[in-house]
């Protein structure tokens, strides 16, 4: 496999350390330069606890771009400067990997005519974490021939929020492929309330909180005779960086715009 | 092992039958008669589809035991008869395993009461599933060691009630051990009511109806760091038949009254 | 949606009884009539215990198709016969369901060839167990981006081969798409013989063989931080009705031949 | 509850130092000194990175324990010292809680005699993980009720030997009970050599090893028509901790040795 050359924005962030800890360690991937506000002009390795590779700093991406060759930059910054960032790097032919919720409709579409333009691919995620996607995907797939499904999402008891961001995801996603159907038996009664879970359009979706539990999701399918059942189960934060590394690898046969990962999984 | 000799009362109802099954299939049991109202007289084998074996059928119990000797009497009939033949039994020094549940406080202290006179065994069981007893017990074992559980009771979508009985059963085992607590985070939220499950003593009970599902029960406990669960998978109704096989092999070893499998199991 | 017109051939088989069944009580279904050498000229409730329905039965299909005018034809007799049945109702112009492990390559493109001529659809499926296809399915499209995968099946203990062919199937499939890898640390060291599992391109499969069990198998994908599992349990044969819906229903809008339920599967 | 005045041996060690955590925020517990060789006379608060109590730090146990009034001695430290340890402790008449496998039998014996002489309970626990300790305890019950069992231990892929420690100990324990049974069909054949996994006294023991997990292990039962399943999920270090507290709690009550800490669960 060809080298890729990679710029990583944000390096000393949570998901940008990571990052760079990945670049570090696959073999066809290259860092050859990193874009950090507060440490323009030091050299990688002189920043504190973040790696040994003596690759330059760059303050700003347009200066970074003019003096390096790259092929795809890696962006984990903010919605406002990813969105910059995101432009400039379209500009200069580079493919933006950009992990982000934060952008608006008018900016995905500024960028997707950007991209067509440029004829550069370009992939914006807001969840990298590559098993909960296709735990999702799988679940809008099995959607559309089990209409019974009910959800099981399970964390830790410091979460605050029932059911979980993943678990109403999940439900929209196979909601919008679904026959639907009130499940449960017609004339079912909940002898303690609560029991049957939370409605989400005839599915039911079922919070468990337990210390010692992360994240996990149990997507249920049921028919005559048969269940089906996805699951992931997310241990911590590095969860995320096989989807980095898909995206990279992907962007880079690309020419146009990608919104979420699920849209790159064939 | 010594050969044991039964008499089975109920033989052509449905666990009746499959205890019929059992005692033939089991090598150290023996069936030397039954007690069948309606066929008293004639051989189990004139009886249509229960055995092959011509043992004989007798209409009422006295008869029975007065000509046939016998270790234990198994009872699957209705309570109202089940007395009667528990009674009997005991009176003749043979040791009856029943499965009812409809044995009211004043029947078990008499029959307590007449173990004790005639010092014979004598097991009463509401549930023979020993799977779902030894859930149920370890269960209650580990709310002594954890406070923090949740229990997801899974049922086919022909099922009226939620949560279903055993699960309610257990958490009431549990709690009559466990350090009272109200769990999940404080603070939590349900952004879609029902999502944290029905409330007993601060535990949280699951319900979850799929077509294709039959009976299971998953008891989740958690601590910092790890999570214990206990699951029993219920396929049909023979599962009850390894709770008889223990129980005709316990009872002969008892001069009391045990009351509830959970109680024979060391 | 509109009514389906349908033929049932081996009405009276293990799968053809059932597939009279989905039939009869599937609103947009219905039963024109059945294909039975042994009771042709009858009316299908004088064959005792299928149906209750008076549809005529044929002793062969040229009699049928030349009399009853139907959409489609649930084949579900012998590998022979169901050739004979398949090209016959192409001819007429009537779309068959086919399931089926037997036909040959050139069977099939005898078939392929005879849907693009008279441009009619055509489902030939060794499996119909629907969930079972989609945990295949799934499991290859994971096998692309998760590199790490185990096998785990469990049966019966009456089983005699281990692994079972599902298990074997579900490999060959992610091995087409897998970057080969062999699994588990490269020094590990099974301190009892057999720990490890079956070796299979890299992946491992493990047999568990319980009594209780019926039909289970559990695909678990593993990256940094992360796990993703797909699982089937299949309770009985019925799991396979859904499958013969769906075909029906997909093969309305097929102008050609499909071979497999999992190329149906969007 | 009443407070309980505790000493922690090994105060910097892995496990020692979440000790100190577990007794800071355990309400009922006061932490009154610590042993550490290499920090005697200073305040545990000047030692970096462990606590911020002011509590006295010992060089060794002598002193300590005559200047000292404790209820309890936690030593986490190694088995020589910690054989000293103990030793002084019971002879003060403070009980001992100490996690060790290196203790030799004359060691226990000593100690055993020690305890019974000064009538001081102690306990020695070589696994501190209490779901772990649970699902082997349990394990062990079901064993002598369902003959049938197969073990699959999950573990990451940094694991060099299969199967795992605990495995081999939970089918030891199950052995010790469990009718002798070969499990799985007779006539059974391995297509794939190693798919039925490791034979332990008929058992069969499964491992499994992926990128992602951490520490897991299933023990499954299996009887006609049901299947009993006890798991535990091991996500941390952190998991032995409430052992650790158990312990503690149980020993204020004794006046005996006790080895092993399912031999304190009821």
């Amino acid at each position: 496999m060809e080298t890729t050359k990679i710029i990583i924005a944000g390096p000393r962030g949570r998901m940008g350390s990571e990052a760079v800890k990945l670049v570090e360690r696959t073999e066809h991937f290259e860092l050859v330069a990193v874009i950090d506000h507060k440490h323009g002009g030091k050299r990688l390795n002189e920043v504190e606890g973040v790696s040994t590779l003596p690759v330059p700093v760059f303050a700003n991406i347009n200066d970074c771009l003019s003096e390096i060759k790259a092929d795809v930059l890696i962006d984990l910054t903010t919605p406002e400067v990813g969105m910059h960032h995101t432009k400039t790097a379209l500009e200069f032919g580079v493919r933006p990997v950009v992990g982000t919720t934060g952008f608006t409709n008018e900016n995905l579409a500024e960028l997707e005519e950007l991209c067509q333009q440029k004829e550069t691919g370009c992939i914006i995620a807001p969840n990298f974490a590559l098993g909960a996607v296709l735990m999702m995907k799988f679940s809008q797939m099995a959607g559309r021939y089990f209409q019974d499904v009910e959800i099981i999402e399970l964390h830790h008891d410091k979460k605050l929020d029932a059911p979980s961001g993943t678990a109403v995801k999940t439900a929209e996603m196979i909601a919008e492929v679904r026959q639907e159907k009130s499940q449960g038996h017609p004339d079912e009664k909940e002898t303690l309330p609560g029991a049957r879970g939370a409605d989400f359009s005839g599915m039911h979706i079922h919070s468990v909180r337990l210390p010692g539990l992360i994240a996990h999701q149990q997507v249920m399918f049921g028919a005559e005779g048969q269940t089906l059942t996805i699951r992931h189960d997310s241990f911590d934060r590095f969860s995320f960086m096989s989807g980095v590394k898909l995206a990279v690898d992907t962007v880079m046969n690309l020419n146009t715009l990608v919104y979420g990962l699920e849209n790159i999984i064939e």
